[in-house]
């Protein structure tokens, strides 16, 4: 511990008391990313238990010129919250920052801190007869904090939006350590610029989120979960607008998964019973949400697929008999990634292109890597309702050193699936972030224009540079 | 004309046309406000007629550090898009960016230039079988553009949000005079802060926008109109819940209008059948619009009322029998502004609280004005689906000299008022922006650390401060 941090330490201790500013034994927990990919030293881990104390923090960092990675659940996928190398980064947990302030029925809202782990304020939402939508794999370890700081996404996008359509208010501190109390529960609010949109998908950079006030939604009446077989990925995209047509917001759900990435959960599975697999190209998940009933949400999710079969979109479809019959299905989309990890070696790349331009993205994307690397294997699914592909890469079949295929072409293989992605007018990360992962390559793909005014925001809000350095923007051109 | 800008001039007229760059003549129709409140001086009009002539206007404006005020449909209510009185400012009208770039039915997205007025932004969708819902009483005149730079509100917000949820894309000149294609028809992008929404309600003191790529929705089978009388401001945030609940996101219009304010229009427009209004302190305007058809719309918006008079929420209610008898009961909503202009002299107030809070703040502004001015009438009604209040007020009943009585109050009504919604946690200004206006009381309103963010972002964009300089931040302190 160098010797030149023990004032900033004794701030600290002082600030938030010295069991809450952890510089010795194993941090690990808190160095490590999710995914494994990088290991970082953290300076201290600071756990502070207010609004007023992580402001303290700050204010003490930004005096000592220390950087602060926020950390909520970690459960990121871009090495976006954990420190770097250099062991002179500080760990800001917001784990202690975890009580819900308010829930108000009548303006459908709730004010939580940012340490709120999802599954929880879900339930919270719940409990109080409402419905709180933003749902992910991670929601039983991601805060909100986490959520909205990297703008989390998931499976419920298209009716209800990402993180951001969600919130109505933050509360930050800023670089300097002041509190912006932005806590509103307001719809309309014309007042200036929107700093709540600007810190949302900041990923730490320009502050940290300390409370959120969020939307609630009604609760569905019935939830009805129907999975179809589509000859093409034109037909799907087709299926979709079919489907938004007769359903409008009721349609909460759409998910798509090619052959490969099921075949995969069939295989490593086998007590899960993947349906129509076998006979078609791709399976669409499609998930009603009614406001009357059952009886209701059946009789149109019904009547919208005999639409789709009887057009040749759908080639095949049943609809979940059961609230365990839907669970079922959901669990097959979700088992994909974890049938991948069980498969060995992968590449994750998670982008977005407009809806209409998905087929000929996946058309021209398999292609190109096709060319140069015939036997790799392509695991491709998502939320295409959003536009939203995991357009992902499995070491060939019988690979004899899959991590090593897979770390040798892992920057060739990115590099042609962004060439297309940009050329389709997509986006390199759809929404998983940037982190530090992505930001060495998002000048190659983003707007210089876009660029210089994202710098010119870090500098003009963290003239010190103290906010999650390096990521979003590589340090060197921040 | 002052000599020090011919070579402006020069340069605008070669960049743009010289019949572009108006100069001499009459140019009130772009130095008056819609509301004729000020009319100020402009050093030239200007009227670019593609991007790249925006920008070689601004980057002209920019070297000889002339100030630039966008105008889209000049109907804005805040004094935000007329030149001041110094004659030393240009307007940069965007009448002539009026081109329909491209419609994607599969994406259900439609590109086009921010000069677009808002009707044939809906016409358009409506010819490709789409619904672009943004919708307020200017939409004959104001422009896709102002709307976007203003995040215009109006009366389908409920279900479809504000013009910033409706918005996935902009391309933007900087003050620099740089474009920032950022036309994105992407649902989901996480590369970094969001400029969209940075621009997105900045009234143009950022940058000018000259495009935008809009979200279409599917359009509903059939839409349904209500009636409802109240007995109680409570008792519509009752309703608004009730409503929520049963019809869900089909609940697409939720109007809320004090007696006064139909009494007014009873009184002016006696050719109108204003129901209920006599029997009941408020009556309510609910839209259903169903994805169904006309006969699922009606059983479900009855059967809501029913629960509603069965519950005493409601005392009576009618649901419109046809389209011309919805299109009826929507031309009384719209008609009180007109009614309070035909009444005379009165100040508007667009405000929104937390919808909890409506019952709340209605009563202590309400006893607040009568106290200090017992005779002022309060003309009360909005968009409570949003929080929001237009609440008005009219000079007293026979008062001889109206207007004075109004200019004389005009600032202690309005402190009241404002005072008022602070303590209920609200706006000042719901959907109407800041513009001139009320740049100067915001300071009393806005917390201190987000005036700083906002003027530490002002700095970092436009440092030169050429970008309708005095608008949303007051210029002393930009």
């Amino acid at each position: 511990m160098p010797e030149q941090f023990e004032q900033l330490f004794a701030t600290l201790r002082e600030a938030i008391g010295a069991e809450h500013v952890l510089t010795d034994g194993d941090l690990g927990a808190w160095e490590q990313d999710w995914r494994q990919r990088e290991r970082g030293r953290a300076l201290a881990v600071l756990r502070p238990g207010s609004t007023a104390q992580v402001a303290a923090c700050v204010r003490a960092c930004a005096a000592a010129g220390v950087a602060i990675v926020t950390q909520g659940g970690n459960t990121g996928l871009v090495v976006g919250s954990t420190p770097d190398a250099s062991g002179r980064q500080v760990v800001l947990s917001t784990a202690r920052l975890a009580a819900v302030r308010a829930i108000d029925t009548d303006n459908m809202t709730m004010t939580l801190e940012a340490g709120c782990v999802l599954q929880n304020v879900q339930q919270a939402a719940e409990k109080a007869g409402a419905l709180f939508p933003l749902s992910m794999a991670a929601e039983g370890s991601c805060t909100i904090g986490g959520c909205l700081a990297a703008n989390a996404g998931g499976t419920q996008v298209l009716r209800y939006g990402n993180a951001r359509e969600l919130c109505l208010g933050l509360e930050v501190v800023t670089p300097q350590g002041d509190i912006w109390d932005g806590l509103s529960g307001l719809r309309k609010d014309n007042t200036g610029y929107s700093l709540r949109d600007l810190f949302i998908g900041s990923e730490g950079t320009l502050g940290v989120i300390t409370a959120a006030c969020v939307k609630l939604h009604p609760q569905p009446a019935a939830q009805l979960t129907a999975w179809a077989a589509v000859p093409s990925a034109q037909a799907a995209v087709q299926l979709l607008a079919l489907a938004r047509r007769r359903l409008a917001a009721s349609l909460t759900g759409f998910e798509v998964m090619g052959q490969a990435a099921l075949g995969l959960v069939a295989r490593h599975f086998p007590q899960q019973r993947v349906p129509l697999w076998d006979e078609t190209p791709w399976c669409v998940l499609l998930e009603n949400s009614d406001a009357e009933g059952e009886e209701h949400a059946r009789a149109q999710l019904e009547s919208a697929l005999e639409e789709a079969l009887e057009a040749g979109i759908v080639t095949d479809a049943i609809v979940a008999e059961s609230l365990a019959q839907a669970a079922a299905l959901w669990h097959v989309r979700e088992s994909i990634p974890l049938a991948q990890a069980e498969e060995g070696a992968n590449l994750k790349h998670d982008v977005s292109v407009p809806i209409s331009r998905i087929p000929e993205f996946v058309e021209k994307a398999d292609a190109a890597l096709r060319a140069a690397f015939p036997t790799l294997r392509l695991v491709n699914f998502g939320h295409w309702g959003d536009g939203n592909l995991h357009y992902n890469a499995q070491a060939p079949e019988g690979e004899a050193n899959a991590a090593a295929f897979i770390a040798t072409h892992e920057e060739r293989i990115a590099s042609i699936i962004y060439d297309e992605v940009a050329r389709c007018g997509g986006s390199i990360s759809a929404e998983h972030g940037v982190g530090s992962l992505k930001a060495g390559i998002l000048p190659r793909y983003k707007s210089p224009v876009a660029l210089q005014l994202m710098r010119a925001i870090k500098r003009a809000l963290d003239p010190q540079g103290i906010m999650n350095p390096g990521r979003v923007l590589a340090t060197h051109e921040a």
